[in-house]
């Protein structure tokens, strides 16, 4: 009677439950660091809107207007002109969303091969066939990216473009302008799922695809540059289908959180985000550059690893056939932990992959969980 | 490319929009009374919960295991012995999580004549026929059930059994019975949709379906008896049908807000919420009786109604072959509104019928209301 679910549909919960055990130093979740949250802000901004009895009710599916407005100004002065946003419960929302409205069963969804596990799990739940397109350092492969267009119609491209997850990748300029004239010639939607460009290290902010396509559908979230527990997300969309996406929304939980709303829309009005994205940076980038600095040492010689400029992950791939999810067992043993790379892949795993996490240790715990790997490796 | 949406799924939204008028005393809505919340109480908890920096991370997708245990504990007190719930983001989302994960394109789901409009969007969208039962005063008609069960095999049954929405009729105990029997002997699901037992104002409890029924799956929520704005529902069912639901949520939104989660605990460990349920009953009940004794002035000879023991609505009939929704436009130009019966039926409307509720206006506006309603039959 069930609907099939993919078997694989849980490794992210198993996994975060690998890091629950307080002496394991995890770089295994994509958690932002909880030291770093502003509490004392959003605590005051919660109050603020609580002073309002009507944020208790019922609400518009489309989200508070306050807060479209505020997210709306904030993209624009991004670089990415903006009149409205659909709020979603986190932008995994917006993704179940996006699935819902756009896929029917057997359509093609094209993805980044690694890819975001969850938005897999989205897409195959849909009923969709996931026809995975090869990347470089660049990001995705435009020459692969064509055959696929070519040989399987997809009727979706999905991206993490700018430091993608697990990869930690960004997707050049050229290819965004290649992507964008592709999905206008064949008419397929682009899904960039932007959780983590405010977080850059180095290097020079790229254009969003939504500014150089209006086939693309543009997701952000709260949960990277302010706090997950709120569950805030946004979708901008072409007008039409931001109003589809909005009836969808009803029936599947009518609207988000008006108290979660309410004080994100305190919080970005009497507070100043974007310092705190700067405190962020400052801290995220200090930690990136000592695990970077350490996985030479760390890891056995012929291992090779992405040099992300911002985002979370650094990715990596070990020498030879090696088998990360049993290195993984070796690792627990030293209480260090990482995620094996086989889960990200939508068709074809590499086992020698994983994903490192540097957001939430701070540089003295990320040197000593790497010298706990190394004894992995040794 | 989008896939086929209900026509008729704006319904509420636009109906939502009427009552925005200042001037306008609604009876169209289905919201609890805003001055009723506990505003102070609830703003203590978010505030003790947020002193806990933890409420601002990633949480696991079951939901805040205090929450859930406290919620069981409420479940089992009033006679549901209950050993876990699935924390949903209000119980709109428990629908339409059981509609993914149980009902593939073409499934059968019954539900009684008229029913709750969100969830037909709900089974609508998962792509499955509906078929309607008709009921009388004590509910659905069993051996109408009977029938459909014969001829259309459905795979799940909706029912809103105690204050119906729209009708606020209650299912009796002895069709519960009937119902529970079916149910095991031809395999199918019921759908128990509980908002509103909380809120009865006579009479004695009926026990719910799912005590009787292992083929029951069991929605309640916070939204009627705490406060909608915090989308807090949860949901009661088999183990093994709990744990695939807990993933195909997993992709909905990967977890339910940890801050309203953690509020709610809070509030429910610090607060006596039976005793604000009292308050609501005293205060709805109330409300209750000055609409019933406002209808024979109201409403033209012939017209009939329920008679709620509890919940939100009455259900009218008007004489003969009247349209709600004409008379709903000559209303407004009164500055009073109701909902026309209409998107309540699955199959075939009856416009005779409307939907007044009774919660969201005190006695006197609810007086001032039926006398401008009179106008409209004078």
């Amino acid at each position: 009677m069930h609907r099939t679910l993919p078997v694989a549909s849980s490794p992210v919960r198993d996994l975060l439950a690998l890091t629950s055990r307080p002496e394991v130093i995890s770089f295994a979740g994509g958690l932002p660091a909880p030291e770093l949250f502003d509490q004392d802000g959003l605590r005051a901004a919660y109050d603020l809107a609580l002073r309002d009895r009507s944020v208790l009710q019922y609400a518009p599916t489309e989200g508070n207007p306050v807060l479209r407005s505020l997210i709306s100004d904030r993209l624009t002065a991004r670089g990415l002109p903006t009149s409205d946003v659909l709020i979603t419960t986190g932008s995994q929302q917006a993704l179940a969303l996006v699935a819902t409205a756009l896929l029917e069963p057997g359509a093609v969804v094209a993805v980044e091969e690694p890819t975001y596990l969850a938005a897999l799990q989205c897409f195959q739940m849909a009923g969709a066939r996931i026809v995975p397109v090869a990347a470089d350092a660049e990001g995705m492969d435009i020459s692969a990216l064509r055959s696929v267009v070519a040989s399987s119609r997809p009727s979706m491209l999905y991206l993490v473009p700018t430091f993608a997850n697990p990869t930690g990748r960004t997707l050049s300029s050229s290819r965004r302008a290649e992507i964008a004239a592709l999905a206008s010639e064949h008419g397929f939607w682009v899904v960039e799922d932007d959780p983590y460009s405010e977080l850059r290290y180095r290097g020079s902010p790229v254009a969003p695809l939504a500014s150089i396509s209006d086939r693309t559908i543009y997701l952000g979230s709260f949960s990277k540059i302010g706090a997950p527990g709120m569950r805030l997300g946004w979708l901008r969309a072409p007008a039409s289908l931001l109003r589809t996406l909005t009836i969808v929304k009803q029936a599947a939980d009518l609207h988000t959180s008006t108290v979660d709303q309410a004080a994100c829309a305190a919080y970005l009005t009497h507070n100043d985000l974007d310092a705190h994205v700067a405190r962020l940076r400052a801290a995220y980038g200090e930690r990136r550059s000592a695990m970077v600095a350490a996985l030479p040492g760390a890891f056995p010689a012929g291992t090779t690893w992405t040099d992300p400029d911002g985002g979370m992950f650094v990715w990596l791939r070990l020498p030879g056939s090696a088998d990360s999810a049993e290195l993984l067992k070796e690792a627990l043993t030293h209480d260090v932990a990482f995620v094996p790379g086989a889960p990200f892949y939508a068709v074809t795993p590499d086992h020698a992959t994983l994903r490192m996490s540097f957001t939430s240790n701070t540089p003295a715990e990320i040197a000593e969980g790497m010298a706990r790997l190394a004894k992995v490796f040794w």
